[in-house]
């Protein structure tokens, strides 16, 4: 029986999450009964979008929960046995006990465990529909993409370009543009602090855009709209720059009217959506991450004793690519 | 050698088209000559979108063109003779030559001639195939409608109703409002005005939206989106509410996140493609008008020189259904 060091939610963060709002507790983790199944976690995830739970959803006092994928140590549950690779959302803990629903299969020979936290997880499939499905790309069309140097758009920027297609991007500094040219392969990318969205794109796109990846709105989804062409599609998967920090929203953009004569279709969609074509997905990803196509950058804490320290690196600019806690060897 | 008048572009509207905008013109047609038609308009539609095209499309100083309906007066064209009555894209003229690509034969024992620039022409189409095909109504959803008085609105929402669907629409007056429920057969309709657009949402279908069918932009596609159903879709006819700001375009819905976590689906369209289904469309309409589950109005206007106070009419509210100018006798 395995004791397990877990860390709980010790004080809502004010500002900036600090070490004080967290608590390592050391708990015992019991063999599993009937059914049930003893994971311990390899690699758990630190995402931005923690803060905000943390504000009312995770409760004072109890262990924190994250993406994660563990190992099977122990299991008197039928679907698994000891040395499954499994993806859980029980991260922030060593040990856990499940009854098997909330655990999903990986295969960890078809790319690094640690993939299935970040391209060949929930950011990848979110890419992945949103732009195959949701987008409907054609191969060789032109794209744009938003926050292109994020988990998503980096994901979307290189399928695209897997498709022959023109792929444009925008980030928020210079390094991330030369990045995206250099390390991701985008044909042109931009800094939409310091230039003008529109202009942009018209100059990296003189004939339009038939798929805008919609992650930011604001004045990037007006020049999109300017500039798409006929049956054009924005996929929106989110709207970041959309929310001010007194919580309300600002206006969307003036040029909606552009959807009508072009035909242009705006469709939202979340991940959970694409829940059919997650084995196409990790099959095509698995093959695009062995032949190089698709490349990613990860930041790797060691130790459970640095999720914290992991987390708050998020608001500091520390990671470069998805930000990951590993808790044990492989 | 008829003499016929005709309607030019003077200016470019800033703001609401005013009579300014406007110069009549004579002109001498000739007889036809070979391979050529002479047709006589009798109806001459005006619309909305022709707001839109005097910003760039139509050229200063000379004739406006729109749908109309004429008969053939001369003809040297073996496709055409005397008598023939003709849909065509020449209206804002009395008489006009042809050499026949642009006259399409219409069949005057249908229905009423001036159906042919309504229900059963591109408003109705408009209608049919925005709901239909762009707004993949299945039977029995709930379907809300702005501008539900008017040519396209009206026809929305009747089609919706033969379709066993629960319809609310939205109008300008207490008096459209009525004509909804007791003329078109609306389960729901309530006046922009003086009620608040969510609220009445949210009571004439506590379950929510299907489809919405765009056609004025502003506060009530804000409500929609707020109110729309898992997978909604919001065909894009028109948002009429933003067509004659000056300088500045209105910005959009604060709400457009709704489009995420709800899959919703915003697509615009012009009449234009539905050419594949125009001919199940005219079978469909001349039947539901004539077993009266489609209804319709016109205002018509008597002769050219009405036709620009027909035009600003538009966008006052001065018309109840279809507006139209009479050119001639039929």
């Amino acid at each position: 029986m395995p004791s397990s060091k877990e860390i709980h939610l010790k004080s809502r963060p004010r500002g900036l999450p600090t070490a004080d709002n967290f608590e390592f507790v050391e708990v015992d983790v019991s063999e599993p009964g009937e059914n049930e199944v003893l994971v311990q976690n390899i690699y758990m995830s630190v995402d931005p979008y923690m803060r905000g739970r943390m504000r009312e959803d995770f409760a004072l006092g109890e262990v924190l929960a994250g993406g994660a994928v563990g190992k099977v140590v122990a299991s008197k549950h039928n679907d698994f046995q000891a040395g499954d690779y499994v993806s859980n959302f029980s991260g922030w803990r060593e040990y856990f006990l499940s009854n098997g629903e909330d655990l999903t299969k990986v295969d960890a020979s078809l790319a690094p465990l640690s993939c299935y936290l970040g391209v060949l997880g929930m950011p990848g499939l979110t890419a992945y529909g949103g732009l195959l499905v949701t987008g409907e790309l054609k191969d060789g069309e032109t794209v744009f993409v938003s926050a292109a140097s994020g988990a998503v758009g980096s994901v979307v920027g290189q399928i695209a370009k897997v498709k022959g297609c023109t792929v444009i991007g925008s980030a928020g500094s210079d390094e991330k543009v030369a990045e995206l040219i250099n390390e991701f392969g985008f044909d042109h990318a931009f800094n939409y602090k310091t230039a003008d969205p529109l202009t942009e794109l018209r100059k990296a796109a003189p004939d339009g855009i038939d798929v805008y990846f919609e992650n930011v709105g604001g004045i990037q989804l007006e020049a999109a709209l300017t500039h798409m062409k006929i049956n054009g599609r924005i996929p929106i998967c989110g709207m970041i720059s959309t929310y001010n920090d007194a919580g309300t929203a600002s206006p969307g953009p003036r040029n909606l009217t552009e959807t009508i004569y072009k035909f242009i279709t705006m469709k939202g969609f979340v991940v959970s959506g694409f829940g059919a074509q997650q084995p196409q997905f990790v099959e095509d990803m698995a093959g695009w991450i062995k032949s190089g196509e698709v490349k990613y950058h990860e930041t790797i804490f060691d130790g459970i004793d640095s999720a914290p320290t992991a987390f708050m690196g998020l608001f500091d600019g520390t990671n470069n690519g998805k930000m990951l806690v590993q808790l044990a060897d492989q």
